[in-house]
């Protein structure tokens, strides 16, 4: 018998009625003969009126009760879609993420996933039922306390359910059709693709995508899980998140998808001595502030100076934490000054193809040029170009790089190119 | 070192306002140098909500979904009650049910606590922190799930957690400043008791008297638990509700108090044969529809034709399906027809002093008769009398019995009487 996992979000069951709608959908699933496992997030905006509550009684509230609360919203949305799910005559059973044996590390608020036994589940699943999950969080053996796991809990929740469960697929519901070559409210041309690798998927999600959270596409591809994300409100089919084998035989288009990310900011750390060691003392001192640094470029020095400049960016959001650290080092760093710009656009192209494909950066650069986009970083993976512009002209970038590369809905799909060894 | 157990209902937590107001309550009691556990329940009207809510999905929600969905509301507030108290500087820790130890039995909705074992409350205390512990709730071993209590489940809750940790007091915070003699917006005149035994208080909830739960009074009565019911709005002393050690000679008032019921009506088994076996008969018909009957009243048979009346009180809700029970089987019992009454009162005297004191029975009919009030049914126990009336007669009874017995506030409280053997 074929085991779906499905997971829907919290828009997919904000109200009485759409859990109605989901459970329709469950059933219809489970009529077919498959055997169903769903992973659901809180009602609508329930999450975040939990945090505003618990602002209300303490600014800094603490972490352990924290996730008590809000491991409260997957609770009541599980309860309600068992019950809904009954009412049409299935057996359902809900099940805590503790219940479900999701077991995690003692991160309250970002845990990690540490085993997972889902022994209740699959009982459920002998005795014919729809197991119900909550997505979300987990169970820290030592403590013995209800855990979080951070954004994209529910995703990954899922995608560790079917993992662990041997499924044969599990479909991420959502309110898009599935993956895009773009966003569609950037790109108007982007259209929906059958079929992603997952190493794709990631550094779509890396570059910016939001239909899918990194966290769980990455879980997927360690795991083998097949992904299919789909829209919760029609029946087509979506897109397909696949592993694909080492030298699989098997057509790949050069340029999968583009995207865009506004979240970023760049620091420039100006006149630093170009000696060995340097660059790594930087470093340190940011990452010891835990921000996550993205893109790092750094120039030729000067022959002159012997100085030269680093470059790197970084989500806004960490920008003044880091920025506090480096000149509080400034003295021993040695570095002349630090430059902040938080007006910066980043672009990515991915592809598979990309590999074995000579010409994609100068057809990329060529393409930004043309439209007189101007190009301020450029960092490489075997299969990603990102590049960095002014905020004010990514979009337009990204239109441009969209039809440059033949992505353009109702145009010839894309260039081709074989994977021969 | 004194243990404190503290019970706050649904309208003392019921925004983040109250919850602060809560916290600076059990702080201050901690400051004091108790070990403090509490027993909350949730936010205001979320129980009720949450019922709402799924039968928005389901009209006869699973009953097992249902205590999943309805113990969210408890474990919010604990949660938020934890954060509070920690940030007044002190430490606190939220369980659920399970956590705290409270095993019952699997009867979801009206589970029955089978085992208190409140481990990690306890090394809560040790460590000097505040334990927050979620009424309402427990743990079924057996099918390993979450079930819910029932009415007046967080009330047991503490108790409970009284009875299992020796605790030297169970505090109950409500919104009136104790036991009343009467339901003070009944009888104006009623007035504040420092003190009632537990019996009294059983016969007082059981007749009527809403401040505390019989089931919460029953478990303190027989685990030896001290409660102390009193204003969640002040510091006052409310009432103290002891256990009474047999044979303790202590001046006991006649009467405690006077308690009224709107909420049964009467039912009468009219012509009976006066054959033994009947009344068995009639009543295992009752039995059988699970309703709960309160009293039970029996004349003599009329010698001429053999027959007799039975009649006895129900709660409103259930006159229906009993009405239907004996109708089905009145061929095979054999009595003549049924009448049916809603219209009663019931109104109880309580008070332990009773069972020394000749002419208490005397004293509240004459009050009764005096005010032109008609009595319709008596039920007795030791330190109770029961009398049925018009139901719009009883607000009156209540004055008038209140007076007669002097319990009227100012008044020299009461006519007591020694207890020497």
């Amino acid at each position: 018998m074929t085991l779906i996992v499905q997971k829907f979000g919290g828009s997919s069951v904000a109200d009485a009625e759409s859990i109605k709608r989901v459970a329709k959908r469950i059933v219809e699933t489970r009529k077919a003969g498959n055997e169903v496992v769903v992973a659901v997030s809180a009602m609508g905006d329930t999450t975040d009126e939990l945090i505003d509550l618990a602002h209300q009684v303490s600014p800094i509230p603490d972490p352990r009760e924290l996730d008590m609360l809000l491991t409260t919203g997957e609770r009541i949305s599980m309860a309600l879609l068992a019950m809904a799910i009954r009412d049409m005559g299935y057996e359902a059973r809900s099940y805590t993420g503790s219940q479900a044996g999701m077991i995690t590390d003692a991160q309250h608020g970002s845990a990690r996933i540490v085993d997972v036994t889902p022994g209740r589940v699959r009982e459920a699943l002998d005795e014919g039922a729809i197991a119900i999950v909550a997505g979300f969080q987990g169970f820290n053996r030592d403590s013995r306390d209800i855990t979080t796991l951070g954004r994209g809990g529910s995703d990954t929740t899922a995608v560790a359910l079917a993992a662990a469960l041997g499924a044969d697929v599990c479909e991420i519901y959502t309110d898009v059709d599935g993956v895009f070559t773009a966003d569609p409210r950037v790109v108007p041309k982007a259209h929906k693709l059958d079929r992603v690798t997952s190493e794709e998927m990631l550094e779509l999600a890396a570059a910016g995508a939001k239909v899918l959270y990194i966290r769980a596409v990455e879980y997927a591809r360690r795991h083998g899980v097949t992904l299919h994300v789909r829209s919760s409100f029609n029946n087509n089919e979506g897109t397909w998140v696949v592993n694909q084998a080492e030298g699989e035989s098997v057509e790949e288009p050069i340029i999968t998808g583009v995207a865009g990310d506004l979240s970023e900011a760049k620091i420039t750390v100006v006149g630093v001595p170009d000696v060995p060691g340097k660059a790594a003392e930087i470093f340190t001192i940011v990452a010891k502030t835990g921000a996550n640094i993205d893109m790092i470029v750094q120039n030729v020095s000067a022959a002159a100076t012997g100085l030269t400049d680093i470059s790197f960016t970084l989500p806004k959001a960490d920008g003044e934490k880091v920025l506090t650290a480096l000149r509080a080092e400034q003295a021993d760093a040695g570095f002349a000054s630090l430059q902040y710009d938080d007006q910066i656009g980043k672009l990515a192209v991915v592809g598979a193809g990309m590999r074995t494909s000579a010409g994609v950066s100068a057809q990329l650069f060529r393409a930004l040029s043309d439209a007189g986009i101007n190009i301020e970083m450029i960092s490489t993976s075997e299969i990603r170009i990102s590049v960095v512009t002014r905020a004010d002209t990514l979009a337009d970038a990204m239109r441009v790089v969209h039809t440059a590369f033949g992505l353009d809905g109702d145009a010839e799909a894309v260039v081709y190119a074989g994977t021969g060894r």
